[in-house]
């Protein structure tokens, strides 16, 4: 899937502007046509209220057509007969191409307990999530009545096509849909950024294996080059940080005990707004550290 | 081996005495026999400087033989050939009686490598460390000459001496063979002690499995009723302590995200001086927290 | 005054016994005489409430001549009648006997006014407030009705009663009148207590100067040997702690910017429980700080 | 003195090319006269350093003459008789036209003591001190000898004029001239910036009073719009924060002590690199604060 820029979507035939949007809204590209009609845009910002409008206005038939063209998350027999390209990539990013039988199994059961309640799949904005958040946000959901599940349902749509829509079109303006996590170490030993510390970020997990996210060594300002999670919804879910700062601190000569009081560093932390912007400092000398979300 | 008190045995008989006191240095009544003759002792210190002089002042083949007379750590042969009790029960302590066949394999490599070079048992007052610190140890006094090791092997069965004579002797004075680790947690949100916190001190290792060596919930002054660990030798080792400050807060009525910033907070350190008072307190507010090497 | 012990209290005269407790409630013997029929006392709680039962028993009348029994704060001419003994050294202790000219003319002011309201003179236990936070108490105070001053009063000689008892009589028990406030100076950047650090505690004022109220060096556990303010209710109001940590490092040889960073460090807290432990630690490196309300 | 394009100082005649930059040195155009020729410059920067080649080829007696042709910091007579306007404003920006008269004596004493020594006058760039540094500064170089005297007066003269060259040329590269000073309020009470604080800096004096240097209040991010000083050097010296932290916690209705535990909170710290970023931020609840030199 190319991307478009927006200036050239504004002046193309209908027919390429249906078949450039088509699958922002899953397999529905009456979306995509009415929006046309609106045409041409101020911004990608004005692009997707137009689509949104299109939503907004079609009847109840439509919306629950809608949301029975989305798949089932990590639905082996759908994956087999294929999704979209986007649902798949959507889905593996999360890691539902990769499920433990345990997790399988997990998923399988809320899926069915879902639909059997409801009539229609879960559908939910994957990437804004890790497997772990994904499996809490359904159990959650299940709970709700079918009307407000139909509106949740059409809320993670709009997620999902805004996410497609940011990927798929340029423009001058950006949709916010993207967070930021970053840290900042400080040396409060020496009254300065602490350089050429080693930074892991693993996405812990209660169902299957902490997963390293990323890993990133501090710059000359203490910092990382880039953000830790960034140009991307930060998903909602449970981290570890893990500083070298034993390491960090015998390289600078600094007189230790043995084995040193402090070595590796965990700050373990939740992340609740994908995207919002999370900073995780840590300010440390050998004896003691301080960490609280910044901005 | 039943406590004694110092008046008693600074005027029961001799015999009676080097009873007593027969196995404080393994296999060894010569020492007792010869501090008999001090008697009486103003206090247990006194009682125990004079069994390491009769130490210091044995000729060196006393002295090797006095190192010869223990058992290799770990030896599964020893074991069931039986050990004094003593050295079954510190051995114990550590958890040598129920090694992994891998750690088993390490404890064993190193034990032959040490006889094979020096000639006699790697001794270490086993009481003062974790299964990884005593292997960490053993790598690091493999590398020394023989005259260095005889001289660190009777500062070990010093060690192991004071410990035994402080749990078979009752007296005014003490030696100072305990240390003490503690915590104290502070709310700083609402400016108080957070009382009720669960907190769960864990051994960490690189060898074997994490082990927890102690749970409590803290009182209303924020700490531990009993120290998490106290009257006896903090062993050498890395470790983690987790305090459940998101239930903490839950409870308190606090506005948190959801999932909450901090839930479960662990401070990883590692402690150097088996005989001094680590205090590692933790001051946390939803969003926030530091800790540090108090006193 | 010489302190009486409890149990001499108990088995003396009754005449001895009013003689010895006549001016624990100003001029008004009569509380001694009735709570003298009630002895033995078990201890000086009991004792105390013994004698505030006398109180809480009087009618109307007895009550309103208690009150009328006290002299005006900081009154010149009264001063020079003659104070007892003991609303002399409590108002002498706050600094009523050296107030400046503003100072006088702002506490004639309010003594006027509450008397001019009331009728009775405005009663407070100065020993919990300093000359600022009095006054302040004092226009609150001045904005309530007779029947609330009434009450207050009652309460405010309580508290006299109860800080002049402690002062007179041992016992084996305690009222529970004295506060505390403390200090710790952890050194974060060596890991260690902070042993020999000048620590000044000034009570801050609005109205007239800043007075130096204890002048400490930390020992070395990072305390001072005694408490800042102990053994007597710590006055509300506000304070400055100042530490002189650039003379510290600069003393360990640390490597600091020129001038330093950080030399004299000013906490600014304010007292609200004269009866509490309040306890506001220093967590310090060249670089940086943190303090809180401890335990 | 208006200002100049760099692109204008490379084409125009070498006689306005010297007249517009004649007192970029005091007195002394032969710099400006002998830089001429190596025009065209590619930058400021390129300039400034064909100005400081001219002054560093010329001979000793040019450079004694450079240093001579500078005034008395602070002398009345020659502020009579007419300083250049750049000296003038110079002083001026530090203060030293509204000396009390024990400053003026300090200040009197040690130009005179200097000229005995050296026959020259103290020369340094006012604009990176105070009062207070610039005479602390002078009684350090006071104890040098002649020859680096001569050395750290041309380094002055240097600073001087790369100042007044920032302010005069504009071109597309800049001097590095100028620092900053920041701050951020962090409220880890509820996790978020602290809007709304009022933030007062003042300048700390031992020989006069303290003088406010800038105001601000926190924004949504909890900076403040502008650095509390940026745009110049800022001055080597001694100052104190000041945060309203009481207002703020006591407007969002947090529950505090009467009268609450922290209300101003000073933060008091030195500069000693007046062209680098300094930032000072506060973590703040009602019950506690940590600050450290961030960057």
């Amino acid at each position: 899937m190319s991307q478009k820029s927006l200036s050239d979507l504004n002046v193309c035939s209908k027919a390429d502007f249906v078949a450039a949007l088509a699958n922002v809204f899953e397999y529905s590209p009456w979306i995509a046509e009415q929006a046309a009609s609106a045409r041409p845009f101020a911004g990608v910002n004005a692009l997707f209220a137009a689509m949104k409008a299109a939503v907004d206005g079609a009847g109840p038939d439509h919306r629950l057509a809608l949301i029975k063209a989305h798949p089932d998350l990590a639905d082996k027999t759908q994956r087999a007969a294929g999704l979209t390209a986007e649902s798949s990539a959507e889905q593996n990013s999360v890691g539902l191409d990769r499920l433990s039988d345990a997790e399988y199994e997990a998923f399988e059961r809320v899926n069915n307990a879902y639909r059997a309640k409801f009539g229609f799949p879960y559908i939910v904005c994957v990437r804004r999530y890790t497997k772990d958040s994904v499996l809490c946000d359904f159990e959650l959901r299940l709970r709700n009545d079918a009307s407000t599940e139909m509106q949740a349902s059409i809320g993670e749509i709009f997620r999902i096509a805004a996410l497609r829509l940011d990927q798929l079109v340029t423009a001058d303006d950006r949709l916010s849909v993207h967070g930021r996590l970053s840290t900042h170490v400080l040396d409060t030993h020496s009254g300065k950024p602490a350089a050429g510390i080693s930074v892991v970020l693993t996405e812990l997990s209660d169902l299957g294996e902490a997963r390293v996210v990323a890993r990133a060594i501090t710059n000359s300002d203490g910092r990382t080059d880039q953000p830790l999670i960034g140009g991307r919804p930060v998903p909602i879910g449970r981290y570890e940080l893990m500083f070298a700062v034993g390491t960090y601190f015998a390289g600078r000569g600094v007189s230790l005990s043995d084995p040193p009081f402090l070595d590796q560093i965990p700050l373990r932390f939740s992340v609740s707004d994908p995207e919002g912007h999370l900073h995780v400092p840590l300010l440390v000398t050998p004896w003691s550290y301080t960490t609280y979300r910044g901005s």
